[in-house]
């Protein structure tokens, strides 16, 4: 026992638990300096070169605080989406925002409906503010079932519906029609946490042409096709009172200088995107034919990962440990339907090759030594 | 009104109020493109150039998001400061740690005990997670009154106590001998939380020398001695009860990589930090003959800022607003007994100088039309 005083009765109770298991842990874990990062959906292709640009050049006066309103940003951004800067918020990547979300809009006790198994942050907030995070399960395709999350709300009288679109883990996406369908069925008191991390990846005519919905809070970030993961910065678009209600509860300061700096400059940089996204396409068209020709079924995905059904549970466990020895870094669905799958970000051509040897070689090493059931 | 679903309760009662109004908004305010930066206490001398080297060859590597447990940077620190990596959490900067504190230690209702008028974020983050901050007045000379601090905890039967060491913004500094005191004196359920942003700025043989009391949360920062404010990263030290809830709640992903990597470059340049301590105390005193070239009381300061005397609340004010007019930006303490002062970042020598100028015009302007009382 320590002398050290009690946590607050609600963080107490929580497990302790966090939502990932880093590539820097792993790699240590294995004894190695370094590994080929096909795990954490960064992009492969790098941040935009005058986004390095601006960042290199303003470096110097790092020892200056950011804006804590990020107004440059702010008012490029509702440039973009034809929108307010009072529809926007800025914070230190999606999992920053998602922590507003709940903190601003879940009481203690108060329901909030996702999919079993989709993205574990926003969980891992949910329980961490002591809501209770009630689930519906993918479809067996992996799509999302919309209809159970609206069943699922009215059922629990939740306050907040998530919906990942295109959803992590499973590449699946939701017709814009259909996102704004759900917003409109939901109880009247509940948000609709929309994460589209990976919306670049998708046509912007497949997304919901409104950027402001007064049910929804629409959240973006540079972590992905943008190629800024380790600066830290996304943002969302939502009701100016939902922006207000975040402005009273976030961290002023928690966004860099340098990552305000890289974003406003990445969003010049419409070209470069674009080709990092037809890049992206390429490399996930060679990951279904590499999973035909390894007789593995691959699920559709919009985003830049794919996953590969290995079979079960224990096969895909496996593989991720196998990969992981053999120094790349992948990840696996952690739930039913889709915990028998692994999940791949699209790399590099050269990566692509790597990862491709690799998981062959493993695959016939796990088919020769199939994994026995505990 | 809008369609937005209510807020959650808690948060629907808070105020629409933020800690800080940034530079930036005044420069904006004031239609002027920068200001003269004398009110943030950000570092006038900048980042250590081995830093800014680390983070500019690091920059393409922007697309990998940071080591979520920055274990790199938690073993040098553990090794400077003679503890285990269980001892340290890294954070966004202290503000993030702060919440940390509140939210882990605090539940709604409860008291936490603070100085009136200290570093508003404490207060920003107490009030934000519903609990209810207690507070006792600086003594009249601007110092910490740590037997008051004591009373109050016992008093409201407070599970934290706030203090700033040293001060923000009085600049105040209480002994090793006393802080120690005070974590011992305090009701046992409750945490110190020791905010030694400006710890930095003095001789370390007085400060606490063990870095972890089981009763004390300490948190440091690379914002001010160091020159990374802009980064947003700073780090605790405490007992691996208090590491551990921390972990529970905490943003996996909200620092950095250049952050982590130019604090762990920071760590090595003691030369350079030293140095910068050297010349803010040069900066200091002359900013205290300053003072009394002008006939004004300073406070006495172990910090890189300087408090003047302006007399009133309203002439204070007004002081901020003449010299933000001439593109100089302070601030000043929002509370008695110290709202009659304006509180000025030592800058550099030519920073001082401009200061000093537009402060000795912009008094005789002062005291030739006197603000009135309203």
């Amino acid at each position: 026992m320590s002398d050290a005083p009690a946590a607050a009765p609600l963080v107490a109770a929580l497990p302790q638990s966090r939502p990932f298991v880093a590539p820097e842990e792993l790699a240590r874990r294995a004894g190695r300096a370094a590994l080929v990062r096909l795990g954490a959906n960064e992009s492969a292709f790098g941040a935009p070169p005058a986004a390095l640009a601006a960042m290199r050049a303003e470096l110097e006066r790092t020892s200056w605080y950011g804006d804590p309103e990020s107004m440059d940003l702010r008012e490029a951004l509702a440039a973009r989406h034809g929108c307010a800067v009072e529809n926007i918020t800025v914070g230190a990547g999606i999992d920053d925002l998602l922590g507003l979300a709940v903190r601003g809009y879940l009481a203690p006790g108060d329901a909030a409906v996702a999919t079993y198994g989709s993205y574990p942050t926003y969980a891992y907030h949910v329980t961490g503010y002591g809501a209770k995070l009630e689930t519906v399960p993918y479809k067996s395709d992996g799509a999302i079932d919309l209809a159970a999350l609206v069943a699922r709300a009215h059922a629990t009288n939740a306050r907040h519906v998530y919906l990942a679109n295109p959803d992590n883990p499973s590449g699946a996406f939701a017709a814009a029609d259909d996102v704004r369908a759900l917003a409109d069925l939901l109880p009247p008191d509940a948000l609709l946490v929309l994460d589209e991390a990976y919306g670049d990846f998708v046509a912007p005519r497949d997304l919901l042409p409104e950027a402001v919905h007064p049910r929804i809070v629409r959240m973006r970030t540079f972590s992905k096709a943008y190629g800024l993961a380790g600066a830290r910065i996304g943002y969302c678009l939502a009701d100016p009172s939902v922006i207000a209600t975040f402005a009273k509860i976030r961290l002023q300061f928690g966004v860099s200088r340098t990552a305000q700096i890289g974003a406003l400059a990445a969003l010049g940089e419409g070209a470069f995107v674009e080709n990092v996204v037809a890049e992206v396409a390429h490399g996930r068209a060679e990951y279904l034919a590499l999973g035909k020709r390894l007789g593995l079924r691959t699920l559709p995905s919009h985003t830049n990962f794919v996953c590969f059904d290995i079979g079960s549970r224990l096969r895909a466990e496996g593989m991720v440990e196998a990969l992981l020895a053999r120094g790349v870094f992948v990840r696996k669905p952690g739930a039913p339907p889709l915990d028998g799958h692994i999940r791949v970000t699209v790399g590099t051509a050269s990566q692509r090759a790597e990862f491709a040897q690799h998981f062959a070689e493993a695959l016939a090493a796990l088919d020769a030594n199939p994994v026995s059931c505990p």
